[in-house]
């Protein structure tokens, strides 16, 4: 009986599953990466394309599994590793632990994650003291002994284990750094007579530390390091760090491959490198990579020795063995083809031959990602959906912005925040709105750091080219206003400590920066750096565009746009959104002249004053929404009556305070007194939304008014959007149902004025963001048109999460792996998705034609956009920046679906 | 077809349903409330014991479901009202609208709920100007006047609507009182020319307002009266309002009461009046009430008239008309039997002889209800099931504190707040701990006034008599406070304004309370009074304990404690408690002792420094849990680990900052900047409960292990409580699995160490209090041996409702019908209780023998109780004070189960 964590982790199994598979030449058989791990399959793939790959054969994962049936390590193992290595034996002409031609093995892992629980390779199994003189006759004897301490250091290492805890070093290498010290400085292949007392040391410790000697019969080597493998994978030590990650079912395996041992130094020109079929910096097309002459692959990575360039140059291998590039290229064509992607190679030249030891799809750059998929698809090697697949829709969002120059290697790292909003910028330090504004005017660039902002920050926001906050998580106020002006943010920035006293800030490192000295920061990565980084422009407009109709074409969710402004509005259509999904209104308040108005109102002593402040207010709320629906006709624009609480307007600082005292004709006091009867403890939980539309309907009236006002405008001389007002933070169907009747009579009111009042189409619908309105779904549904699921309030009610607090823990939570993805960033399915299933389910229950859309910063990513797709939503809204990345990932989900 | 709103009112309806149903000598039928309504019903029974009344007939709510049905009032009426007053002639030897002995009809509403839409009773319909001569021949001439210019007044209000919107009273009033006030002072009865007036006047004004004369034709008024109010009934208004008060299905039909007008003035000694079977201010038994000489039931309640009492001294009917009181006990007695309850009679004496003309439970205050109940009873009138029924559970609380004296007459009122923990008390004002302090100590009562109070006002809250505070809710910090203290307590007094500088607090309306003024307040109803009024006490302890013995016999759901200290367990206890439910750690902290160690850790500069405050810290815990488990011993005590952001603990008045910088020998910018640190915007929704808990484990460890060492002290020489830990705020599964392991982990090394260990049980659990706890209770249930549903703040998100907020807007929202009740006060059924019922669902599936129990406020209340026996929960937990109440709502809610 399959039982616990592993059953989970192996799928339905064919029947005739093999305990061992071979590959090598004429070998054509190919196994799933479930049962060869992905090395493996891969491995057997390249193998059974005829290229040249060193014989061998694959260990599956089928003995993972039948180990974990029976507890018990399974027998039949010895058994077919004999007739494995019989075969091999045939097909290489040399003998396993006897004969003169000694066939000696390497083995490596081949496993989706990696585990601490065995070490990596081991090299030369088969060879003994015994066998020595053979190897030796073969080989040389130097090349006898270097083999022999190889094989004990890396069995000594893998499967015995040797290393203590708390040894920083592994003792193997120790030992023989210590004879290569003693041999003198640049001396890097010890004498024979050094070897061998360096084999004497390795036997002595492996003696000495395990209690037993290196086992030296061939037989005994492969089988021990075959069970050990697979035990040490399935011990509860490795299923707790793999439950840890997350690893999914049937993606957890380990395989094996043993294959004959090939040698990069038997002739003059021989060696081992790496290779990628492209660039994966600039994605430029032609092979790049290295080769270590002399060298095995595994030396290539420790990269303590000079290597040669594999094409470029007059010293690479294209000009000095250019038969052996012509060849590479050709291997490097047929992988690309078969894996339908850019291919990382390794390979060895042994005694003139090429063999392909490794073959994986190439990690590559954002930039590269891009450019690699659009030139596969335009050189014929794939088609347009698989293109699609290859690049990461985050990293197509960062192709709007310019990055740090990868070759500035002078960075001063100042401290590491979250990346809130991507993109690089310079520019000097400034602490307060007034400095930004002077240093603006005098024609300087300029990063905004600030402890955290508020509404009245948005000017310097604005103005800044960057904006860095010590607080605040990845949806605190910064980061949403960043995002959506498109500008770089770091937030969160806790060990940041700013003196605004002596104007500077400080970190924990000892670095010290005065106001006005120059700072670049990173908002793809949250670094900041001191002094001015050069930046370069990624996008690559012909590739991004193409990329984009191939997405466009295969995608079936809309996906609308978040904007304030017109600009905004203009540049979400340049982006492609086929409408405004969200306009936050309270946005609007933010400038210095919505930002007076607004105060003014919650300020006015008498009802005269009130209405004055309201009139204000409506004029110039009419003339933002005709600029927005203008710029989106006649495309469809909701927007969301106000709703922060309204302490959000009111001035925080002492400084404020006063000024607008002075402003407003008022006291101190009398402003202070007003400002503290509306704070609230959790703002966030207060008087907001509907809450402010029933209990001072004025504001909403007023909104509504100057909404269908600008409509008519529009209207005139353009075809008006279709308006969608969005009720916010509904908890109760009635706060709906009244907020609506408001609306209805407004809208009546207004329309019934104009003879073009007929031609405004409007429907009223709600906001999804408290618990308690999705499971009563039903119920708002009666009243609501459409549903616009607002994720981020949402996850903050679900969770108990306050986006604004929750930087002190979330990365603390991801660290320790009882969070994957900070729930702001990539939607919580479990617990937020289910609020929004029951949501959806319900309210088409009430409404079968419920139009519904997901609206915010999860509204973008993968997560977000596959709810969006498995609830059959209509769209998803996020800002005009993560507009391209959405449709992508769409697209992609589309074809996933397609195909599963 | 039945559609829409009124389909759901009402229920499956009998197939010989009649339209009209007679009562009087000899009838013995009786119809449902749903039918004849809750008025007409009883007065169908009250005829049917035999009891006189005048006789008559019910047009019942069938007509109004006719109506409903086909849109038009049905015709059939007519012919049945005919047919019934045919009978009525045979059985009263009258005839209607001719002959010389008048049939004269008086028409009454019964519906459950009264609404604006059609006025009330109409009197002496089939009289017209014609008809007055033979009615005057039998009743003479004043008589006959009188009762014609009643009917034009009754019919003219109720049918003809003529009173005007914004006229404030009513238009026949109006000349009434000039006739009079012509007439002279004192005069109440107008001449026979002046009446004559009066009636040309009524005349006239309906002629004026309707455009047509007052109906003459006597069929023509009664068939009117009857469908103007049906159809004025079925108007969309009425649905309108009958939607705002959420009547329950089937409750809402309307019903009318035809009867033979009987008066109350034609002999010497005739009248009419109301009594009630006992008194209803404290319960004693005997009848009580008022008769008007001369006058009918209706103008006993006008108050202008002087009344004869029915009971009690030398001018009471009982002196002087002793046969008729000996009626009306023996028909109070049928009455009381008949209906099980105490009633509220209406009664006319016509030419000597006794009528019953309307009965109801009678309604009564809190104490007397008590003693009713068991009255009733102890008499045999009711079986004990019953008396559980009459009494409400929030009043059986109020049993336990004194209320202001019902007699005190001198009040003046300052201000009316929310009712936070109920009880009057008397004291002298006082707004900071020090005063509270000083004035304790020169043995003044004390009431503490404060804005609002934190954690460092518990001092001052245990001190005085009373807390007053100007913001918070119901669950505001003071609110939970007092009522775990078991003191009065009124908070949300908004409209009070505090001025620290001065010493005093004023009112909108004008008061002026220095500092040391005494005040009182009534924590039951909020109010807040000027000066020191007396109180009485209440309890009546024979009464208290019988009843709650038999609400034990009865209900089935186990009532827990919430007590954070010994002698909050011993109080527990003795009102019942059948273990802790909720003991919340953080409370213990709150004392000085507590919170200066609690402030020494979060201002440690050292480990060192950290350490001495943990340790100074596990002593005070383990001996105050000592303390607690050893009052609870045997039973089982849940003990909730540190919930609330570690901010709470510090201080926030300059003057407390500077204090504790004294006492810590820390500068005041340190303890600022330390404080700052840990400032969270939204505290609810932040770093708190279960995320303290893993982020800073050596809290939570010195805490299960005083705990764990506490037991074992206990368990010396008593048997040790088993315990529960309950983990607080946990959003994922993992999170509890972490804070699991330390308890398990902490308790094993505490345990070993002792002897007794073995004799220690214990479990662990997680409270559900965020709505993703709930939504994935199943993943939280592997991990949990029990749950503690947190509704208070389970009720804060899912609604998006802040408790120290929701103030500002939940008593406008009660106005407005958007909520029927405060939902921290009455659990959310439709949203919080949606999602308990998922929590318990997805618990059990993972974990079938699942404890679970509800803790907060609502645990103790109707709605909540109900849930918790709908979702078959193990106990509910409330603060001491409430248990009594708690269980007989547990009781009540058994019963009607079992009717059901």
């Amino acid at each position: 009986m399959l039982t616990g964590f592993w059953t989970a982790c192996y799928p339905a199994w064919p029947l005739k599953t093999p305990l061992v598979q071979a590959f090598g030449p004429g070998i054509t058989a190919t196994l799933s990466e479930t049962l060869a791990g992905p090395r493996g399959a891969a491995l057997l793939e390249v193998s059974a394309l005829g290229i040249p790959t060193p014989p061998g054969f694959v260990v599956t994962s089928l003995v993972g599994r039948r180990l974990e049936e029976s507890g018990a390590y399974p027998c039949e193992v010895g058994g077919a590793l004999r007739s494995a290595v019989a075969k091999l034996e045939g097909q290489c002409g040399r003998t396993f632990g006897r004969g003169e031609k000694l066939l000696l093995l390497g083995l490596r892992l081949s496993a989706k994650v990696m585990l601490p629980t065995f070490g990596s390779s081991v090299f030369n199994l088969g060879l003994n003291r015994a066998l020595l003189p053979q190897l030796a006759a073969e080989r040389g004897e130097l090349f006898a002994l270097e083999a022999y301490c190889r094989l004990l250091a890396s069995f000594g290492s893998a499967v015995l284990r040797v290393q203590r805890r708390g040894e920083s070093i592994d003792p193997f290498l120790r030992i023989r750094r210590t004879f290569l010290e003693r041999s003198g400085p640049g001396v890097t292949q010890l004498p024979l007579p050094e070897l061998a007392q360096v084999a004497d040391e390795y036997e002595r410790i492996i003696l000495e530390r395990t209690g037993s000697p290196m086992p030296a019969e061939p037989w005994d080597q492969l089988e021990t390091v075959v069970r050990v493998a697979f035990t040490a994978w399935h011990s509860d030590r490795t299923k707790r760090v793999l439950r840890r990650t997350r690893v999914r079912a049937g993606e957890a395996g380990l395989a094996l491959i043993l294959s004959r041992m090939v040698y990069g130094n038997l002739a003059p020109g021989d060696g081992a490198g790496f290779l990628t079929t492209r660039d994966v910096s600039a994605g430029a097309p032609g092979l790049s990579g290295d080769l270590l002459e002399g060298g095995q692959p595994e030396d290539v990575s420790g990269g303590s020795s000079p290597t040669t360039a594999v094409s470029g140059g007059p010293a690479s291998l294209e000009a000095t063995r250019p038969e052996l590039h012509e060849k590479l290229e050709s291997l490097a064509a047929l992988t690309e083809r078969h894996f339908g992607d850019a291919q990382h190679l390794g390979f060895v030249i042994e005694a003139g031959e090429l063999f392909i030891v490794e073959a994986k799809n190439a990690r590559r750059s954002a930039r590269a990602a891009l450019r690699i998929a659009v030139d596969l698809v335009r050189e014929g090697v794939i088609a347009k959906e698989r293109a699609l697949l290859l690049v990461n829709p985050d990293d197509l969002e960062a192709q709007l912005r310019p990055v740090i120059d990868p070759g500035e290697s002078a960075r001063v790292m100042l401290v590491q925040g979250l990346p809130a909003s991507p993109g690089a910028a310079s520019g000097r330090v400034a602490f307060s709105t007034e400095e930004v504004e002077a240093r603006r005017q005098r024609g300087e660039s300029v990063i905004f750091v600030r402890t955290e902002t508020t509404p009245a920050d948005v000017h310097a926001l604005r103005l800044a080219q960057a904006t860095l906050t010590v607080l605040g998580g990845l949806t605190s106020h910064a980061a949403v206003v960043a995002r959506t002006l498109g500008k770089p943010c770091v937030v969160g920035a806790r060990s940041l400590s700013i003196d605004l006293v002596q104007r500077r800030f400080t970190t924990p490192a000892g670095h010290t920066v005065q106001e006005g000295e120059l700072i670049t920061l990173d908002g793809s990565s949250g670094e900041v750096y001191r002094g001015e980084l050069s930046q370069v422009e990624v996008r690559s407009a012909g590739e991004y565009h193409e990329l984009l109709g191939w997405a466009d074409e295969v995608r079936t969710l809309e996906v609308r746009a978040n904007v304030d402004s017109a600009e905004d509005a203009r540049l979400a259509r340049e982006l492609g959104a086929s409408g405004v999904g969200l306009c936050r209104t309270e946005h609007m308040f933010l400038d210095d002249r919505g930002l007076r108005s607004m105060r003014a109102l919650l300020l006015a002593e008498s009802p005269k004053e009130r209405e004055a402040a309201l009139d204000e207010m409506a004029l110039t709320q009419r003339s933002d929404f005709a600029g927005l629906l203008r710029a989106m006709s006649p495309l469809s624009v909701a927007v969301r009556l106000l709703d922060p609480p309204l302490y959000e307007f009111l001035p925080k600082s002492e400084a404020e305070v006063e000024a607008l005292a002075l402003s407003l004709s008022l006291t101190v006091e009398e402003i202070r007194r007003r400002r503290d009867a509306l704070v609230e403890r959790n703002s966030m939980l207060g008087l907001r939304g509907v809450r402010l539309g029933l209990l001072f309907p004025e504001i909403y009236e007023m909104q509504v008014r100057a909404l269908f006002e600008a409509a008519l405008i529009v209207a005139e001389d353009a075809v008006a959007p279709r308006l969608e007002l969005i009720i916010p933070f509904v908890a109760f169907a009635d706060e709906l149902a009244e907020a609506r009747r408001l609306v209805d009579q407004t809208a009546k009111e207004v329309l019934a004025a104009s003879e073009r009042g007929r031609e405004i189409r409007y429907r009223v619908g709600a906001m999804i963001e408290t618990p308690r309105a999705a499971l009563t779904a039903d119920g708002v549904a009666e009243h609501a048109e459409f549903f616009s699921f607002g994720t981020n309030d949402l996850t903050q009610m679900a969770l108990g999460f306050s986006r604004d607090d929750s930087g002190r823990f979330v990365p603390k939570y991801l660290q320790r792996g009882i969070l994957t993805a900070d729930p702001f960033r990539r939607l919580d399915r479990e617990g937020v998705g289910r609020l929004l299933t029951m949501a959806a389910e319900l309210g088409r229950k009430t409404r079968p034609e419920l139009e519904i859309g997901l609206c915010g910063e999860q509204a973008a990513e993968r997560e977000g956009i596959r709810l969006a797709l498995d609830l059959r939503l209509d769209y998803v809204s996020c800002s005009p920046y993560r507009i391209p990345g959405a449709k992508l990932a769409a697209a992609q989900l589309a074809l996933e679906k397609k195909l599963s």
